[in-house]
């Protein structure tokens, strides 16, 4: 069958066969079928969808298309943590200190950010001399001693779902829950982890803005888990407003160590300690009241906070010389009134604007620069207080908008729109 | 808004801004917007169809690329027809000539073939001397001497469609209402005739399968008419079986001469006699039943036959060298029954695999190859019997297959799956 006709068949909604999938997937890998005609094919399935099989099969080229990581000389049970992405997110770096000082492995590798959202590799390489490609043996080793390692993707795990990627990302093909579910499942597989926590994001800043969707692509992933033999449990959360208070690279890593000190106490917190329980339970096997105590005792007691300095230091970064930039900026209220909404997808742009993410791929970021929120939903607001500072790359950074219009202000105090009501 | 936003607006559903298609399409053209973009673009415009603003707005956009013919030194009625293609399609050549005769003007532009599906052009090609590539100048004066003319396409009407339609090609892109209807009118309006007259294939081996999106195809293509102040009539026809008796260039052109000769009488002649009935009720304003005598008339007359070798000769055809293969082939019947349906798809493959066609747009075709039907819908075969004669390329063509299979037997004399029952 050509191209031309598994094109077709997609478009008019019919199941395309293993080989038929082999044929477009593994053509488009080799050279022989071209742009044109693979984002024709994806437009097809964004319409029309995917079955099972298929998702199953689109899967397994993928991860064939290049290695699969072999954990089998770290010890213990190891568990791994994806979420979809957001404004502010920094969840990883918070959940698996917590887990691994629990006896948890976490084998963690990470992207860099594009576009709003950021990459937990961008904000680990803020802490100078942080490496973050280490060999697959010097990884493997680093699980053995401290339990917990994050390190940048490597370009041999399923190197087709990149390229597919890097397609989707420029013809409007991203949003596709059967594409969205095997490219992270083929990441997941390949990576090698026992088993598999995934944090779904929904909202108006994430990649899926519905509900149903999220509940669709849990159960999809899911189900590409059990496939594979790999105990997968999912979280569907709320992603509208910005994770915690900082965003920007440097500014987040001191979030990180505020909270694993046990002085924060928001949304983000909640979160992180829910992911981090339900690791707990599946790598432990113990009840999730039981995960959760120990998660609660991990932070107080500072062992969290000691596993991410341990690890830190064993992938060679000096945290006494984390800078953020000496330039800031508050930014009054021009508006009087109750927080109920912030613009997650606002503020990203506003830390891309502002140097601390790419707009290209090719893009050098600042890792001092970001915005610290002072005010959060729920908050009464007057006119002229501080909402939030800009961290700048020089004096007088030059605001082109009200950045009171990220905010949705309401003049009764309702039961605000939190995080938490859906979470 | 770049192209991606473009993208997902329209897979998303909704309508897109006269400028967002300009911003797409244009920027197509001058090659800022690359191929994977936009075949993503028009796979969404198939899965979400487009209102009647944006088909308006796209053949604007496709005739704006290129030149309009002016026709105004023409005099009298000029009457354009279309047909949307199929195998054995001659109707050009019998319902042009007819309707000259009778004092329409017909300036007709027309393409070559590709895949299964025959072109005027290569028929025309087909007579020794014959030039499809008359000046403007010429083709106008033809039409002021001769009445008609029928040249090829040429590169300045809409060459955006044509680029656009040469990408669709590739990319399972071509079966989408919106894009049909703007790709054909954006070349009818180009070519300047003050009225014209679409057949509107409809079945099996034509593009569009089922009678709703006929009916629909034909109310757009009127509108996008009524758009520009041009009168537009439809016909929906039958395409399930192959037209006519022959299948071939110069076989073909022999068929036109026999029909003109008033020595057949199947559905194509019905057919082609209705829509010359339809375009002269349009060129002289006179009533159907008034136009359909004039057709009958000009046929038996043999004033249509002599309008036919009038064009030829005057477009430097020598009709009098018009040559077929010499090697034929006769295909006796592997089964015994009453014919009630022949596949018009595998016979136009068959001449394509004789070398009556192109499989890419470089190959060269030999106009001597070709089919001719011996039996019809409706005829009662025995085991033997001829059903049809191969013109090949040299003797002793190696068949691969029983040509008995391209027809469908019933053994009870049902009602035949007639083709003048929708027509």
């Amino acid at each position: 069958m050509s191209m031309v006709d598994i094109i077709n068949k997609k478009r008019l909604g019919s199941k395309l066969s293993d080989h038929e999938i082999e044929e477009a997937f593994l053509g488009y890998d080799r050279g022989e079928i071209p742009d044109y005609q693979m984002s024709a094919l994806l437009m097809a399935i964004c319409a029309n969808g995917m079955c099972e099989d298929e998702v199953f099969k689109l899967t397994d080229v993928f991860i064939r298309s290049g290695d699969m990581l072999d954990l089998s000389e770290v010890e213990g049970t190891t568990v791994d943590k994806h979420s979809t992405g957001g404004v502010g997110d920094k969840t990883t770096l918070i959940v698996a200190p917590i887990v691994a000082s629990l006896g948890v492995k976490v084998p963690k590798m990470s992207g860099r950010g594009l576009g709003h959202t950021g990459g937990t590799i961008d904000k680990l390489e803020s802490i100078p001399g942080f490496r973050v490609d280490l060999s697959e043996q010097e990884f493997i080793q680093q699980l053995n001693t401290v339990g917990f390692s994050i390190i940048s993707q490597t370009a041999h795990l399923a190197p087709l779902d990149k390229k597919i990627y890097a397609l989707r990302d420029v013809t409007g093909t991203v949003e596709s829950i059967p594409l969205i579910a095997s490219s992270i499942m083929s990441k997941k597989i390949a990576s090698g982890a026992d088993k598999i926590v995934l944090d779904v994001k929904v909202g108006k800043g994430a990649l899926l803005k519905t509900q149903e969707d999220a509940i669709e692509i849990s159960r999809l992933m899911k189900k590409i888990g059990e496939h594979y033999g790999k105990e997968v449990d999912t979280m569907i959360t709320y992603m509208d407003i910005p994770l915690g208070t900082s965003i920007g690279n440097a500014l987040e890593i001191l979030e990180v160590m505020k909270i694993l000190s046990n002085e924060e106490n928001n949304y983000l917190v909640a979160l992180s300690k829910a992911l981090a329980a339900k690791m707990v339970q599946l790598g432990l096997g113990i009840p999730i009241e039981e995960a959760s105590r120990r998660v609660e005792d991990s932070i107080k007691t500072g062992k969290a906070y000691e596993k991410f300095m341990e690890m830190i230091e064993s992938q060679g970064g000096n945290i006494g010389e984390l800078r953020v930039s000496g330039y800031t900026k508050d930014i009054p209220s021009s508006k009087k009134g109750h927080i109920i909404g912030m613009d997650a997808y606002q503020f990203g742009k506003l830390s891309l604007d502002l140097g601390g993410g790419r707009k290209t791929k090719e893009d050098k970021i600042d890792p001092r620069v970001g915005i610290v929120l002072k005010k959060k939903i729920g908050d009464d607001v007057e006119v002229g207080e501080i909402l939030c500072t800009l961290y700048t790359k020089e004096e007088g950074y030059n605001l082109e908008e009200d950045i009171t219009n990220y905010y949705t202000f309401s003049e009764e105090k309702d039961q605000p729109l939190s995080s938490t009501n859906l979470f």
